[in-house]
């Protein structure tokens, strides 16, 4: 019989995406879950998103492999508003950003430095395109940057050791940490990109859910803008993950156009064109009309609210944990409590938290392992978003109201959130009964 | 300054896509083209299906990796219609049979032994994986499927040099030759497959685009069911390219569990999930109902007329054409008149003979080398699809009539073909002006 490719190692479910199939798994069984796995935004899509959706549902021709002109002109117009001015020919489209930055990592070549922690899927890429991605940490409170100077120590020792580290990736803001890098963090790493030779891709998809809209994001595109790649999509500010929808924006001059080039023959042969009505869509999106931007603002507005009394519950149980800065994301660290969790619980690793959490409680996170951390860190990943509620009808009343931490879904998943962390804290961990929240 | 990927070669613009970019580009500057480059169907999206679109464009949410059950069912009744039972979960559904294929070839492993000739994407996929494909000729007049014997030469002498061919590749109708394998070659080329343990992956995406529809397709996977995968997709015979919906079936048994999971990995780091609202409209269109049913039957008369009348216009100009079978593919050879092609006109190599087409007569075909043929075969693959009308109205009134080549725009195709090939056989080929038809 045939067996699978005997030179690599097989590449598992993403963990993200696992956690999304296990939670919903236990959930048809009719077991009680509290879903805080998935980076999914967990607001329905706006209904003047759909409209266009279903009035372009007669494309049917695969159009160019780059994008419609009407997408990328609408994505160049959105990158301008941000301090970004873009030639619509730099701007590149695809079945989501996941593709698009897979298809850069490929034309790119070499290995990636990434952030440790970071996006499940950075390293796992990586490994696929067989090169390996580099963990960088980041410094404290700057997730999604590799600080700069290790990235150059971690560039200088794969020279030395005849391997190329070609590219960097950053998050800004973070997946996982919820945190957003300082303009210094940022133009020191362009400077180490710049001596080092190094492309950087910029994920900025959680750009407009940065919880204090007054504050700016610094990309890489305006400080290295020979030599970065911003990539975005609908997936996150608009929740519309599931059309599968990206956009890359390419540097400027000679190398992006050489770039573009060759993502694009790649894009060619690995997927043709994003989904044609999807397209129309994200154009309309793009452009910001201001029912949209309304709509953002508002999930902006409920992330917010919601990760910060999440990340109030797990403090007040005495994890260490940042205030949220940004997107849907919390990364409580129970270092304080790795004492207490071996004696009581046997637990020593990420891994075995997360897995009583889920196996004992029915509570979904992802530990700080799928992030690209050490095994023995007792950091996860908590996301907010699918607290808001399991019909429609509830996430827009959480959309609309202006304390959505009182309405009852949601002080709900936060009360039991509490007293899961207490009974944590128990001695045996056995004095609370498993099923308790729907 | 970064530079690309320095130990790959770049690569270049899918040939399908690029001559339909290229068309594009000649006609905005309002020069005359007669398309017959790209494998698009031609006709508009059925009304139906557009209505199931619309109806689930507020589908946000990611989604299983697999697919949505409904989808992975229902493609499973399509199979077991075609005497294929199927497991759904042996379904895995993706944003094209494009990207499944690369996954599939990544999953897998190793070289991958292609037919000769065949469509643009597999060798360069397989190249992208950086295994490489080895491209094995066909039997004469059964494209699709490499020459059984020739096969298991090829996968002898990989092994004996210290390589490993590890899937081969069969499409079934086959792009480009419009035509369709025996089943004794079928039969003896999964013979070779299991004396030699190679994994067979069926593209069968024209397969309900036979020509005559009494004829059944021989799939490898009735023959050699615990090794071959069969994947389908919207985009040809429901003309839906630009969704980006695809579907593969999986072997039974242990190594197709295995796969499975190998193929979930990597579709989950590339893809995360197909389009959700194609996926829902894609469940629907697996589900055959009547007016699809007999949507494709008219699909399929129209491309059978018009492939007929394109495979005279050549012979009577001195190709040599095989007649068409399926889908809406001719492959004409000129070997007949290499002489005069080079004494007239400087040709000699498929590649000038179709620069030479598009350039003097605004003619898009594909040479064969785009196929992985030698360069100086003097074969090319016309797609005859964008004769059926510059408008929808055309192209529904060419679905419905029974005479399609009557109609007079699809006349006016024909007769300027007529008119290029004539001039392309007249001594100075100088005699015909250039900008005759639009």
């Amino acid at each position: 019989m045939p067996v699978l490719n005997p030179s690599a190692r097989p590449v598992p479910l993403s963990p993200t995406l696992a956690i999304n199939e296990a939670i919903a798994h236990k959930r048809r069984e009719g077991k009680p879950v509290l879903a805080l796995g998935f980076g999914e935004a967990g607001i329905p899509i706006h209904p003047a998103l759909t409209r266009e959706l279903a009035g372009a549902a007669d494309r049917g021709a695969y159009g160019p492999v780059a994008g419609s002109a009407a997408l990328r002109e609408a994505a160049a117009g959105y990158w301008g508003r941000r301090g970004l001015p873009t030639d619509p020919d730099l701007v590149v489209c695809g079945p989501g950003s996941k593709p698009l930055l897979f298809a850069l990592m490929t034309a790119l070549g070499g290995e990636i430095a990434i952030p440790a922690p970071s996006w499940v899927s950075y390293a796992a890429q990586a490994a696929i395109t067989g090169a390996g991605a580099v963990p960088v940490a980041t410094p404290p409170g700057e997730g999604g940057v590799p600080n700069p100077a290790l990235l150059a120590d971690a560039v200088v020792r794969a020279r030395a050791a005849g391997r190329a580290i070609r590219a960097v990736v950053v998050t800004l803001p973070d997946n996982p940490t919820g945190t957003l890098a300082s303009e210094g963090t940022v133009r020191r790493l362009c400077a180490v990109a710049r001596e080092h030779d190094l492309v950087i891709i910029s994920d900025e998809i959680y750009r407009d859910l940065l919880h204090d809209p007054a504050r700016a994001v610094p990309s890489p595109a305006a400080f290295a803008p020979e030599r970065t790649v911003v990539t975005t999509a609908l997936s996150k500010s608009l929740a519309a993950g599931g059309w599968r929808l990206g956009v890359a924006r390419l540097p400027e001059g000679r190398f992006g156009r050489e770039l573009r080039d060759g993502l694009l023959g790649i894009a060619s042969e690995l997927w043709s064109s994003a989904p044609a009505p999807m397209q129309h869509a994200a154009a309309y999106a793009f452009g910001e009309p201001s029912e949209l931007v309304g709509h953002i603002d508002r999930s902006r507005r409920l992330h917010a609210a919601v990760t910060g009394a999440v990340a109030r519950r797990f403090a007040e149980a005495g994890a260490r944990v940042r205030e949220p800065e940004a997107a849907f994301y919390v990364y409580p660290d129970f270092a304080p409590l790795r004492d207490h969790l071996r004696e009581a619980h046997g637990v020593r690793t990420g891994a075995e938290l997360c897995t009583l959490l889920l196996d004992r409680y029915g509570v979904g996170v992802l530990p700080a392992s799928a992030f690209g951390e050490p095994a023995d860190a007792l950091r996860m990943r908590v996301a907010t978003s699918l607290l808001y509620g399991d019909t429609d009808e509830q996430r827009l009343t959480a959309l609309a109201d202006a304390d959505p931490v009182s309405l009852p879904w949601i002080a709900s998943g936060l009360n039991r959130l509490t007293e899961v962390l207490a009974d944590l804290k128990a001695a045996s961990g056995h004095t609370l009964a498993p099923a308790l929240a729907g």
